[in-house]
C-alpha cells in the first residue's frame, strides 16, 4: 500500500503554473473594460497608464473670495499710504475658483480690502464698490491658481496597474476623463466537493463536516479583486466532479477544486485534472497545504473565450491548508491577471518563544502571535494543525520556516509577515499561561480601551516559565500548593525567583463532576469514585485540576487505587467532557464550561482561586492601565458573574507586591 | 470688510462634535443588522461578541486516510517484528475526517500499513481488507484531531467590533453560526454645491469647475464602511440648499455639505446650519482644512429613526481639504457607529528634505513623497496647495507640523503617517531635479519592474543640490554651460564637487518658439523676435530655458533689448504656453508638451540634451538596476520616441564616470 506524492519545492511549482500559463498566454492582464469614473472604480486596477486631457485648473483661478488686479498696481501701498483702485478697469470682484480678467495677475483676499462705499458686512451689494483701498502691496500671482497648477494636459496622471484609491478617482475626473478602463475581475469557481460534506448551518451527526472553505476561499478571492462563483457541494463521483469541473471552465478563468488533493482512495482531484487537461503539479514541499494540485483544463467547444485551456488549484481540503494554498499560488495570478503589484505584507523580524521543528525540505508556515514585551518583539507559534482554522483568525502573522533547516530553535530571530500593523501590536497584552473563559471576556472588554488581549494557553506552570524568559506580560495560573492550600505563590518563587511580581486575584472557580445529562449513575461526591460500578477519568499528571483532586482525596482519605480509571488519561477538560458524553468514563473532574459545552452535568464540588501573575515591570506600564481598570468595572464583573460556575467577590484583591 | 472665521484648537472642535453626538444618543454603535454568512460579510464589524454553538470537529476525527486502531494494540511493533491486526474488531478503515470508532484511540495512516491481501495499488476495495500488518507502534491520539481541537462549544470566536476577514468567517460558519450581526453601514449624504460646479465629463468654459469632490468623498466613505449618496449638484441658492440638506436629512445617518463652508458671500452653509439647527463649530485651526463647519441638523417630523438631529459637516471646497476633512473628522464618527477601532496609519519618523513654514496655532497636515536614500528614510514636501489632488495622488504619507511651532526646518525629524508600506519605500527611487514627460514613462515602465519612481520638481540646478544633500537617487538635469555648449558637468563640478557620479544622457528634448494656432504672425526662427510688432514672453533668470535662449542669443549676435517683452517673466513652461494662450504674448521659448497642452503651435528650433545624474554609490547597487536596464529596453525607447519633440538616439550613453 505505498502511496506516495512527489512533493517539489514551492519555487519549482509556482515556476510550472507560471510557464504553462505563459504558453497558454494567460500570464497577463487578462480582460479589459471600460467603467463609468464613480465610487464602484475604487479598488480597480487600472490597465493603461491615465494621461491628462485637460489642464486643472483649465485657466487662471482666483484662490480666495476678494478682488483681481494688477499686482503693479499696488506698489508702494502700505498702511500709512493706502492705494486706491477703481472698480472695473483696475480691481474686480472675484469669488474663489472664478477666473482671473485678462489683464489681472494677483487677487487681493476680501479680508485685506476696504470699501470705500462704507459697506462692512459680506451682502452680495459688496461684489460692486465704485473703488476700493488696500494697505499693503501684492506681488505678482499671489492667491492666484496658475493654469495647470494642479494638473497640465498630457502629463500622466496615474500608470498602469494602480489600484485606485479615492483621491485618484478625485484626479481622474480632474484631468478629464469620465470613463476608465480597468482589468475584468477574473471569475473563479470555487467546487466543493466531498460526501461527507454538508451546509452551513446544517444539523450534524457524527461524520458530517460543515463546508465552509468555499466560503473562506470565495472570500479571500473577493479581497485579491476576483469575482468568485461557490458551487453547490458535489459528492465523491468521479464522472460527476468531471462534468461539474468542465462546466465550471467553460465560464470561469480559474477553477478551485477544494479537497480530494491527497492520495486516499476518494481523492479523485489528479485524476479529474489528468482527464479533462494537464496534471502540472501533485505535492508541493510547503506545509500547511502540500497535497496542492495544479494543472490546466480544456474549456471545451462551446466556450466563448478564445483561452482553449484555463488552470485549475487543486485546493487541499483543510481549511488552513485551503487558505493558505489560495494566498501562495492564486494571489500572485489573480495580481497578474489584474496587471497589480502581488500583495506584499509587511516584514518584520521578532523573536521566536518555542522551538519549532521543521521537515528539512519543506518550507513552512507557521502563524504565529506577535506581542511586543520590553524591548522586544516576539513570536509565538500558534497550534499548527492544518485543521484549526482559529489559529488564522488569532495570527498576528505568518512566520516561514524556509526548507533547508530542520527547525528552529527558541530565542532564534525568525521573519514574520504580518497581518496587523505596528501600532496594533504595541498595544497588544501577551498573556500566555492556563485558559479561562474570563480571558475572552476580557479581551472583549479591553478592545473597547484600544488595547488587544492575545492569549497562548499553555498551562499555569508553562506560563510562569514564559514570564521568567520575559515571553509575556502577564499569565494566568491557578497552581494548588498541597502542602498548605494555598495557590500560585510557591509556585512563582520555583518558577520565576528573581522576578518581582504582582499577583492580583482575578476569579474564584468551581471544579466538579461532569457526568452524564440526569446523572444516571447519582454521582455526588467524591467519595463516589470509589464505588467499583463507577469508571472516572483522569486529567493527565502535573495538570492543576489532578493536583486539585489529589488534594482533595488526600483530605477525604481516599485511596488513588480504590478510583477506577484513575490512570486513564486525558489532556483537556473537554477531553474529559468528551469521554464522558461518548460513554467511555462516567465521571471526571473538570470546569462547569466544559460541561455545558457538550450539554452534559455538572456537579459543583469545590472552588479554586485563578490569579493573574504580572512582572513588576509591566504591572506600573501604560499597557496594563485598562487592564487593572477592567478589574474594578461593574460592568466588567457582571458579565463574568453571569458565566456558569463563577465567583466575582476575589476579582481584584492583590494577593501578592513585591 | 472684516470677516472672521473664529478658528478653534482641532481636539476642541472634534470634542464639541463628539459631545453633541453623545448628547443625541449618537455616540455608539448606530443601528445593528442581522446578514446571511456569505462572502458579503467580509469587511463588516461584528456588533457582539461571537461565541462557539458548536465544537470543532464535534467527534473525534481521524486526521489522516488510515486505519483506526486502539494503540495499545500496537505496542511492540517494529520493522523486524510486524503486528497483524484483524480489521473489524482490530483495525477499521477510515477516510480523512472520519470519526473513530468508539474503541478505537489512534489512527496509522495508510502509507504506514501493509495488506495482507496482496493489495498494493489504491483502490475502493482497499478498505476491506481481512487484516493489516503494521511495522511501527503508534502513541494514543495520532493522526487524530480530538473533539474541540479547533473550537471548543461556548468559547469566543471572534469579539465585538471585529472587521471580518475571510478566515473569520470560515471560524465562524465552523462554530455554528450560518448568520451574523453586524452593524449597519452609516448612511451618508454628500450634497455638491456651487453654481459654478459642472458634472465631471461636462465641456469647461472659463470659470467651471468640475464637481468631483462628491465622487473622492464617497469613495472614502465607502472605503470606510458607510453607505454614500451622491446628490446632484445645488446652485448657491441658500433656501434651495436648506430643501436640500432637510430632506437628505431624514433619510441619512449624517449630510456632508460640500463648500460653501468660507466666509465670502456665496457661503451659505454656516446660515443654512443655523437656520435647521445648530452650529457647533465654524472653523477649526489645522492645514488644509480650516474652514470647516460641524453643526446639528433637525431631522423633521415625517424621518422614520428615533434620532431628532444628526450631525452635519461643511465640507471646504479645495480638494485636498475635502479629503483631509472626512480623515480628520468623519472617519472617527463612522468607526464609532460601526463599534470598529479608528483607522491608524503606521507612522514612520523622517527627516524633512526642506524648511516648512507654517502658522503656529494650526496644526498643518504636509503631503510628502517618502524615500530610502542610504540610511535616511527622507520626507518630501510636496505641493501644499489645497487645491493640488495630484499631491495626494503622489503622497506617500501625511507629515503633522504640530500647532505651537512656526514650522521646522530642513534636516529636522518629523513623524509621518505612512499611505504605503515599508516594502513599497524601499523599492521606491527618488528623483529630484528638473521635470520631462520622460520620467512620467519611466515611471509607468518600472512599476513592471517592482520599483516605484518618485518624482519632485526643483529645477536642474535644485537636483544637484539634493544630490549633494544626499536626498535623492538621481537628478534629471539639462544645464547648457554657455562657455563652450556642454551639457552639466561643470555645473556637477560646481554644485556637488566632492560627490563621484556616473552621468547617463536621457534625451535629446527640442526646445523651440510657442506659437498660437496657424502662427498668424508667420514667426520662424529667433531673428523674427526682433520685430516690434512681435511681443516675447521670457522664463525667468536662472531657468535653464533662458539660459539655452541667451546661448543662442549670443551665437546669432542678437541683441537682448532688441527683443519686446524679454523682461517680461514666466516661471514655468506652462506659464509661457498660457500667456501666448491668452494672447498677452506672441510667441515664448518652451517645450514641445507645453504647447501640446494648450492646443499650440511649436516651432522647433534646437535641441538640448536632458541627462539623469546619479551618484556612484547608488548607480552600482540594486534598487537602480531596472532603471538602467530600461535604457536599453527597445520598448521604452519606441514609447518615448512617440512623445512630440524626443530624440531617443543618445539614450544610454555614458558621458561622465568617476
Amino acid at each position: 500500500m505505498s502511496v506516495y506524492l512527489h512533493d517539489i519545492p514551492l519555487s519549482q511549482a509556482q515556476a510550472r503554473l507560471r510557464e504553462a500559463l505563459q504558453e497558454a498566454d494567460l500570464w497577463r492582464v487578462l480582460n479589459v473594460e471600460e467603467i463609468p469614473l464613480d465610487e464602484n472604480a475604487l479598488g480597480r486596477v487600472t490597465t493603461e497608464p491615465i494621461w491628462a486631457e485637460i489642464s486643472s485648473p483649465h485657466y487662471h483661478a482666483s484662490a480666495m473670495d476678494g478682488f483681481a488686479v494688477r499686482a503693479v498696481a499696488t506698489n508702494g501701498a502700505m498702511p500709512s499710504a493706502p492705494v486706491t483702485l477703481f472698480t472695473g478697469p483696475e480691481a474686480q470682484y472675484v469669488d474663489t475658483g472664478d477666473p482671473l480678467p485678462e489683464w489681472a495677475n494677483a487677487v487681493i483676499p476680501i479680508e485685506n480690502v476696504e470699501s470705500l462705499d462704507e459697506h462692512d458686512q459680506i451682502t452680495t451689494e459688496i461684489r460692486k464698490p465704485k473703488s476700493i483701498r488696500v494697505r499693503a502691496a501684492v506681488t505678482p500671482w499671489s492667491h492666484v491658481r496658475p493654469l495647470g497648477e494642479d494638473i497640465v494636459a498630457t502629463q500622466l496622471v496615474l500608470p498602469a496597474g494602480h489600484v485606485l484609491r479615492p483621491a485618484d478617482l478625485g484626479a481622474i475626473a480632474a484631468s478629464g476623463h469620465q470613463t476608465i478602463r480597468v482589468a475584468c475581475k477574473p471569475k473563479v469557481a470555487i467546487l466543493p466537493t466531498g460526501t461527507e460534506l454538508v451546509p452551513i448551518g446544517s444539523k450534524l451527526k457524527s461524520g458530517d463536516i460543515l463546508e465552509y472553505n468555499s466560503l473562506v476561499l470565495a472570500s479571500q478571492i473577493k479581497q485579491m479583486g476576483g469575482d468568485p462563483t461557490r458551487y453547490p457541494i458535489t459528492k465523491d463521483d468521479f464522472d460527476l466532479i468531471c462534468q461539474r469541473v468542465a462546466e465550471a471552465a467553460q465560464t470561469h478563468d480559474l477553477v478551485l477544486l477544494n479537497a480530494g488533493s491527497s492520495a486516499g482512495a476518494e481523492d479523485f482531484s489528479s485524476r479529474v485534472v489528468e482527464k479533462l487537461g494537464t496534471l502540472l503539479v501533485h505535492g508541493v514541499a510547503v506545509r500547511p497545504g502540500h497535497p496542492v494540485i495544479l494543472g490546466m483544463v480544456d474549456r471545451g467547444v462551446t466556450s466563448q473565450s478564445p483561452a482553449r485551456q484555463i488552470p485549475i488549484v487543486g485546493v487541499p481540503g483543510y481549511p488552513v491548508s485551503a487558505a493558505l494554498t489560495i494566498d501562495i499560488f492564486v494571489e500572485s495570478l489573480i495580481a497578474r491577471w489584474l496587471g497589480r503589484r502581488p500583495l506584499e505584507l509587511p516584514l518584520e523580524t521578532a523573536t521566536l518563544t518555542r522551538k519549532l521543528v521543521s521537515p528539512a525540505g519543506d518550507d513552512d508556515f507557521v502563524r504565529v502571535v506577535v506581542g511586543k514585551v520590553g524591548d522586544k518583539l516576539l513570536a509565538a507559534p500558534l497550534s499548527r494543525g492544518a485543521g484549526v482554522i482559529t489559529s488564522l483568525v488569532q495570527a498576528d502573522g505568518l512566520a516561514l520556516v524556509p526548507s533547508g533547516t530542520q527547525g528552529m530553535e527558541a530565542g532564534e530571530k525568525i521573519q514574520v509577515r504580518m497581518y496587523r500593523n505596528r501600532s496594533e501590536i504595541d498595544k497588544t497584552i501577551l498573556a500566555i499561561g492556563s485558559h479561562d473563559l474570563t480571558l475572552d471576556l476580557i479581551a472583549q472588554f479591553l478592545a473597547e480601551h484600544d488595547r488587544r488581549l492575545a492569549s497562548a494557553n499553555v498551562g499555569s506552570q508553562g506560563g510562569l516559565v514564559a514570564l521568567r524568559r520575559g515571553e509575556a506580560h502577564i499569565a494566568g495560573s491557578h497552581l494548588l500548593d498541597p502542602q498548605d492550600g494555598t495557590y500560585n505563590i510557591s509556585y512563582i518563587r520555583q518558577y520565576m525567583p528573581s522576578i518581582p511580581v504582582k499577583v492580583v486575584a482575578l476569579v474564584g472557580r468551581d471544579q466538579g463532576l461532569i457526568v452524564k445529562k440526569g446523572n444516571p449513575k447519582g454521582i455526588k461526591s467524591l467519595k463516589d469514585l470509589t464505588n467499583p460500578e463507577i469508571q472516572f477519568v483522569n486529567r493527565q499528571r502535573g495538570a492543576g485540576t489532578r493536583v486539585l483532586l489529589d488534594y482533595h482525596l488526600n483530605l477525604m482519605s481516599i485511596s488513588k487505587d480504590s478510583i477506577a480509571g484513575y490512570n486513564q488519561e486525558e489532556y483537556t477538560h473537554l477531553g474529559i467532557a468528551s469521554a464522558v458524553a461518548s460513554g467511555r468514563a462516567d465521571c471526571g473532574l473538570g470546569v462547569a464550561a466544559a460541561a455545558q459545552a457538550l450539554d452534559l452535568e455538572f456537579i459543583s464540588l469545590f472552588q479554586e482561586r485563578y490569579d493573574l501573575v504580572i512582572p513588576k515591570q509591566f504591572a506600573d506600564g501604560e499597557l496594563l492601565t485598562p487592564l487593572f481598570d477592567l478589574l474594578m468595572d461593574a460592568r466588567f464583573r457582571e458579565a463574568v458573574s453571569k458565566l456558569k460556575g463563577y465567583d466575582v467577590s476575589v476579582m481584584g484583591t492583590l494577593i501578592l507586591e513585591d
